[in-house]
């Protein structure tokens, strides 16, 4: 299905936008470049993440990619003396701007991991809320073995495994198996190649059975309690509670669990009287 | 033995308190309502946690559930809108009171899980000092299925486990093995079913041999520097250790030790004179 | 070969330190007290890990030890009564300096474990960058047993594994065996006892491909940013990646890539012209 989507689509365009269902897809559409991260693929991304991102039609967020490499990480023409100082900060800014966003959108995002990904694109999968990886996936932050050590990659991976893990990665840059980042937290789930779709499309298929703005509240009270210390966590968290509460969704949620029903949904923001 | 003491105890009170050589147990026990955390049950649990809590024969609790289920959460009944906002705050402010108090009071809490623990459940697990779960043992945050986002329960487990699976138990809904509790650290130990009774007594038997005012300095020295940087928690934690040292009960121990004989503590916080 | 390295080094001697390639072994070399970290110890390590730590040649840092007991943790005569409190408020500032010291300086250090690594001991392999230990390793923080909890431990121990694991294994003082060390991320890798060495030096020679000052730009940009929010993290790792690529080894790497030839290093922290 991947395949098709992508047949389907511009193929000239650097990343790839289809959507159904609530279900949205960006694909990762330069596998001759290994899908490398360069300011015009990390803008063709923010675009696509960014494109009506408000509608209550969108509902949640898969980012895979054509080929076997799920990305390289940063176009390495992008950081060369020639293209000087600036243009270097410029690249840096606008993928931090991306890996950011991610979360700070108010669906969820899902890496659909099948094969490698490395550096920037290891970044990536660290970036989204949740990742699935096919078993043969691999993870990598080797830009030690050219003279460029992995830090903003570091900033999403140290906050995704365990220190050590992150650092043996980082000194090294050898690669980590899908089951190693299993293990280690990278991904939260790893599956045969041939189930990946399958299994990716169940989780996102849940998110679209649940209310759109209950996500969104709960998603940035997530980010932001977890930057808090555990006292200012739960006060700010408490509040959400009795916020989501006073949503229609909220209420229509409670009511119809109480009275042995599906739920029926308004995806709005609107609140329930009282 | 679990059951013979619900048995014994009140039935009519939705938590059991049972004590016996340092060792409470705290059963919830309202199996037919799931052992929902209603505002009576939370009141039940935190005056059964901090009964007589500062006695030197209390060294640890353990929490475990009568019936199948250990607790299914928050009591929706109490969620509706015919409480209102004022009487949902009141509810999510009990419940963060208890899950801190878990934390702060001077003797270690496990939790002993024998069935589903979800959404306020799983969060009443995850602040516990330790947990132990049979292997039938199931975990998972629902909140979205009903519309109301499992916001306070991810205080909790957002701190226990990685991120990423944090964020697909709340936006999914769906529950986690035992198995899994423990890969990702939700849990610190699994085990067969009619092994948990002697394997979470094994670890509650270990404290009981320990100095009470020891445990006590160490896990309130835990918690606070766990919160700091690294320089400042090496600060306050060497501090505690010249403290611990300083008690009648450090100087026993590590006599006892170069003597070669097993140490009799005081249990006070008496300090050793010099 | 660590045992004819300590055999033909000075054998009085509390650390040995052996370098070769770029390579630094420091060998804890008190056996028959089983490798306890007494100040003079810790003096020792101090001044084995420090020694020309600016120089170039020095790339990478390997703790080990003589014997079967990696370190079983401070020594407990320094810890009696008769030293006073003065004496145990320098034993533990050492001790931290030295836990520190480790993270601080320029070039990673591998904690290579063959055997128990106890209290202040398991404190020295969770403060190292990376860990590699052998499958008949233990890991222990057994203070509670002697009446002084381990609060120091638990600074480095609590930032390794989940806090459940953490708390589980500083009331208890009962070990975890390596495998669970790898779970839950207190080592990063775990190998037969007759690999130990192998994988290890597989490591370090990976770290002396790489080019020195981007190693130590990197090591201390991670420790950094981790201590940060996310969105200063990353203001602070993208100026670290600029900088990099500012560096004459920044830009060979880059250009060696591109000519798909073999990086040369300069290690020296010169400028790229440009």
């Amino acid at each position: 299905m991947k395949r098709s989507l992508a047949t389907h689509a511009q193929p000239e365009k650097l990343t790839v936008r289809v959507q159904q269902n609530g279900i949205r897809n960006i694909i990762l559409n330069n596998p001759k470049k290994r899908n490398a991260l360069s300011l015009s693929m990390l803008n063709s991304l923010q675009t696509d993440i960014l494109h009506e991102i408000e509608r209550e039609d969108l509902r949640v967020i898969i980012i895979s990619a054509e080929g076997p490499v799920f990305s390289s990480g940063h176009d390495l023409k992008e950081l060369t003396s020639t293209q000087g100082r600036e243009h270097h900060s410029k690249v840096f800014e606008a993928c931090a701007q991306v890996m950011t966003l991610i979360q700070d959108i108010p669906v969820p995002v899902i890496a659909k991991v099948n094969g490698m990904a490395t550096a920037a694109g290891c970044q990536l999968v660290a970036s989204c809320d949740i990742a699935v990886a096919s078993e043969k996936s691999m993870f990598a932050t080797p830009g030690v073995n050219i003279g460029l050590f992995c830090s903003t990659p570091a900033v999403a991976i140290g906050r995704a495994v365990p220190r050590k893990v992150a650092l043996e990665m980082l000194f090294t840059g050898a690669p980590i198996s899908a089951q190693d980042a299993l293990l280690h937290g990278l991904v939260s789930k790893v599956v045969l190649e041939e189930k990946l779709e399958e299994e990716t499309l169940k989780i996102a298929q849940k998110i679209c059975d649940t209310s759109r703005p209950v996500v969104s509240l709960g998603k940035a009270m997530f980010y932001r309690q977890m930057a808090q210390g555990r006292n200012t966590a739960y006060r700010m968290a408490s509040q959400a509670m009795v916020d989501n509460l006073a949503l229609k969704d909220g209420q229509e949620g409670i009511k119809s669990f109480i009275e042995k029903r599906q739920p029926v949904w308004t995806h709005t923001t609107d609140k329930a009287h009282k």
